[in-house]
């Protein structure tokens, strides 16, 4: 399977944009046309670069309205056209994308279309240039594949064929089944693009929110293996217009981009089963069942004992300090807290490092180097256990280890002048909150899902005193592992992400309310809930008096759906980190969405 | 006129909101609830700081879901109101928002709303408390004002009126005529907003992009007029749910919203005819012609050098030095530009100022006043002529003097030691371009059209290598004065916004061949456009072979539309400004957007 993709997709100058595309492993690009207008280089120095950096020039586009219109306009189409193939040649291109006529069609009829594309076609095969012929979603008379491909046939031209884009066709709900009927020989080329369900305008849709395969909601794996299906051998490219990534930095947007095709090429060769002839080279990443639970988190700072002291307050246990390492480990039932001070000058408390258990270790690892996630690495000695992690798009480190059978992991025993572990109502972690740069959310979802096979549960805007906080909540199959992923209103943008906008873990409880009674017992104080919200829980929700004045008396959250109830309460933010303890009754599945607004208030107050 | 604002459109714990709205002068505000339930206040306590403050308490909101449900919902109903009535004699308040339902409606029959509207309203007169019930634009059932109406006219109750809401009504493109059929009294509360129009679902659009009066494409006037036709006599309120507004400085954003309504009663004002009753106390603004042109521009810099050099270049005239400030003066025609190297240590060049020519100096000013504009001010010795001035919200300072009936103003006579004026084929300013932060663009718009009656030309992003830009036109009647509004990708957002994407000043010529060919001669060297963009003009339009030449050698952009064609040149940038020279043949009314993305490509390579 060859990779290409458009210059449009990435910042920079169109020079830029081709070495962020070769050193990010793809084999070609689609030159946008206003990448080509704006460099200062020739297109035969743009040819040259892009040899020898080993890229091929798939596709020159977009060439608008030129079919569909009078004879007048027609001419026009051809002189155009006829400049732009002699500028194809200098390229050393021979491909280019017509898009169905938005502008200046005047003429509803596939006869009158197929023919302008055949003179057209004709015009093209004089350079040695094909046309592939696209319906945009939004186009006046053109605007389903189907359609396009009636004209394509219609036209009967050797030099005219389709292209197929699964923006235009998914974001209309158009049924791929019907790529079956197109000869892999006419597809000519393939764009994709993901994108989020939304309703609105479908162009503002297709020229901001784009996404690339895997982030949105779009089957792509069924769309693609479609087009595999019906033959196509030409390159898969991917054409994503996002406002965000038009700004991010090339090189690392690219390797991005370059990821999510590998994703895809995974999701088709399981889509497609082994013994049909088309499914060619397509190859899958290493089996990796998704982690079981989180092994540890890591708080790093310069001075870790304000957070020690809030943990032994809340029942964690002291369990030592690592033999080679400036860094402790507390414990409280399954839930592992690693304090490290090493490379911390300067830091307050932030949390660094998320540690997953997995079953095959090795899938992990293997499965993370083929989609070229950058590792992290953490100095062990001989006899310590192996740590293998990678970095997340925010910069958090995310280790994966085999899931210990039963007990404490053995990297535990690391740990020396520890007390033994005490009787807890704490049980293990809940969810692990991760504050998000606004522009890495898309990159951070990729990141969870490819790499350890998580997916988008919800996502929600909280409203907070300084502004909305977007979250996304990524689960492993079974809620065994929860990543909400948070962003913070722009406003606070040029902070670290972790400081605009604290993170924090979540402990699961058995007893919540006995956690935070022994707690207060031992000199906790728990962030401060208002007296206005148990007002409201108590006009809300048919609680005894009792058991809202006892809510009132923990600071204790409450929140209930249709499956259970859920009970928790908060620490202060220390640095850029704080705890919560949670107690889920039934079968509840949020995260007390209706107290996170007050808690960003209580917060903002600090 | 009472004015009034929910807290949810600002910032801010609830108690920083009620400082913000009162010290922006507002007469009162809407409690909306998740504010109080976050506030450590009790309701005794914010209904005393709101006493303090001298704010009444207009509008408790909202209460949700609370008809067209069964028995034994509409039992939970009761049990949850009264919880809430309660609250609100607390809060000494006697107003509650109920909005159609959403989430629980299962009868579709407005004699069951009726009399759930009714039973509610005897509760809530128990309590002295009103009922105002609102149609929103999603209820599952209920969603048009009209028939909202309908229900409140059946439920014939003292107690039980209804709300308008300008997004919930004009957002659905429902005729505010049928607010006419609603006597005064039973329209118990009133809320305001603009939006643009966009093509979105309506639930996102009004959660996220709502605009406060003047700012979007809403015909608030002529609503607002219908409502006090009606004989409505209530607070004119704002309920702006805005992604922006809700983390911008609460006090900043308390006295935009507030300028939007003084904008408002003045648009109403001019609806309503003198002769009717209704009019009561709406009071005009003073009546301003727009700017009738350009008076100059001012580029402040510890060292204006490198920009004098280049005016002198380009063909100005140096004036002279002003006789009492360390500034010069240059100009072309009817452009004059000021040097200021004033208070600008350490400032690179930058667009710091902007003269505006009216034809009625005195009513700009008490304008200006009545909105509550931050002034600007400028040491003027008792021999000089006025300055009159404001601060718009990016920082730029913009003043305004009355046009000179010929000739120069008659501020110029106070620059001395300089040359007379030399012919030139440069005749004015044609636009300023004005770069924005992010998050002052709406406030912006308001300040120029509400302060100089201009208003929204077209609205258009521009690709460049970093990202979008997001640029908005203001006119004025006549585009005697065109400023288009820019605002950076975010991913600059950390920067000054001229820093991010420089501003430019762009004068009209009669012929800017001339003007291009005179420059070089004096050793001018403009942006350079790369050849590529010339092979497109080529393609594109059918000019001869020498035309194309000339552009090239000249470096001159071009483009074409219906009514004419647009030849235009870029300066290099110095600082953070740069100038463009352009000419309009025959009514092309645009700014050259084709050739927009090629320079920001070529600037970036700088």
């Amino acid at each position: 399977m060859r990779t290409s993709i458009a210059t449009v997709c990435i910042s920079g100058t169109l020079a830029d944009k081709l070495h962020a595309c070769a050193d990010a492993g793809f084999d070609g690009v689609e030159i946008f046309e206003p990448d080509l207008l704006a460099a200062p280089e020739s297109p035969e120095e743009i040819a040259a670069l892009a040899g020898r950096l080993g890229l091929s020039l798939d596709l020159y586009q977009p060439m608008r309205d030129v079919e569909g219109v009078d004879e007048a306009a027609f001419a026009a189409v051809l002189r155009r056209a006829e400049a732009k193939f002699q500028l194809m040649r200098r390229l050393g291109m021979d491909l280019v994308l017509c898009c169905s006529n938005v502008g200046t069609a005047t003429i509803d009829d596939d006869a009158v279309s197929a023919d302008q594309l055949r003179r057209l076609g004709d015009l093209a095969a004089g350079y040695g240039i094909r046309i592939a012929f696209e319906a945009l979603a939004w186009g006046r008379y053109v605007d389903d594949y189907r359609r396009a491909w009636r004209i394509v046939e219609q036209a009967d031209h050797p030099a005219v064929g389709v292209c197929l884009d699964s923006f235009h066709i998914l974001s209309r709900g158009h049924d791929p089944a019907g790529i079956a009927a197109i000869p892999g020989d006419k597809i000519f080329f393939v764009q994709l693009a993901d994108a989020p369900r939304l309703s609105m305008d479908v162009l503002s849709w297709s020229r901001h929110h784009r996404l690339f395969p895997g982030e949105g909601e779009f089957d792509l794996a069924d769309f693609t293996a479609r087009i595999v299906e019906a033959g196509y051998t030409g390159p898969w490219s991917l054409e994503v217009f996002n406002d965000t990534f038009r700004q991010t930095d090339p090189r690392r947007t690219a390797l991005h981009a370059r990821r999510s095709l590998r994703w895809l090429e995974d999701a088709v060769a399981r889509e497609i089963p082994d013994a049909t002839t088309h499914r060619g080279d397509l190859s899958m990443l290493p089996d990796s069942a998704a982690p079981s639970g989180v092994d540890f988190v890591e708080v790093k700072a310069e001075d870790t004992s304000a957070i020690e002291e809030l943990l032994g307050q809340l029942g964690f246990t002291s369990r030592g300090r690592h033999r080679t390492k400036p860094v402790t480990l507390w414990t409280a039932g399954d839930a592992r807290v690693v304090l490290n001070e090493q490379h911390a000058r300067g830091w307050e408390p932030r949390l660094a490092a998320v540690g997953l258990e997995v079953d095959d270790a090795e899938a992990v690892d293997l499965r993370m180097n083929e989609l070229r996630v950058p590792r992290a690495y953490r100095r062990t000695y001989a006899t310590e256990e192996r740590l293998d992690g990678a970095i997340a798009p925010d910069g958090t480190e995310v280790y994966w280890a085999q899931a210990a059978d039963e007990g404490d992991p053995a990297w535990v025993g690391e740990f020396e002048h520890g007390e033994a572990a005490r009787e807890t109502a704490i049980t293990g972690v809940d969810h692990v909150s991760l504050s998000q740069p606004w522009d890495a959310i898309e990159e951070a979802t990729l990141f969870y899902t490819a790499g350890f096979a998580l997916r988008v549960d919800s996502s929600t805007d909280v409203p907070g005193p300084r502004g909305l906080v977007a979250s996304r909540v990524l689960v492993a199959p079974g809620s065994t592992v929860r990543l909400p992923l948070n962003v913070a209103p722009p406003i606070l943008a040029s902070q670290r992400a972790g400081a605009a906008l604290p993170q924090h873990v979540a402990f699961v409880c058995d007893d919540v309310r006995h956690v935070a009674r022994a707690a207060r017992e031992r000199g906790f104080a728990p962030l401060e809930m208002p007296a206005n919200y148990y007002d409201d829980i108590a006009a809300r929700f048919d609680l005894s008096e009792a058991a809202v004045d006892e809510l009132r008396d923990l600071h204790l959250g409450y929140d209930r759906d249709d499956a259970g109830e859920y009970l928790h309460f908060y620490t202060r933010t220390i640095g850029e980190v704080f705890f919560e303890f949670v107690e889920r009754v039934d079968a509840y599945a949020g995260y007390g969405a209706g107290t996170a607004p007050v808690r960003l208030t209580a917060q903002g107050r600090r």
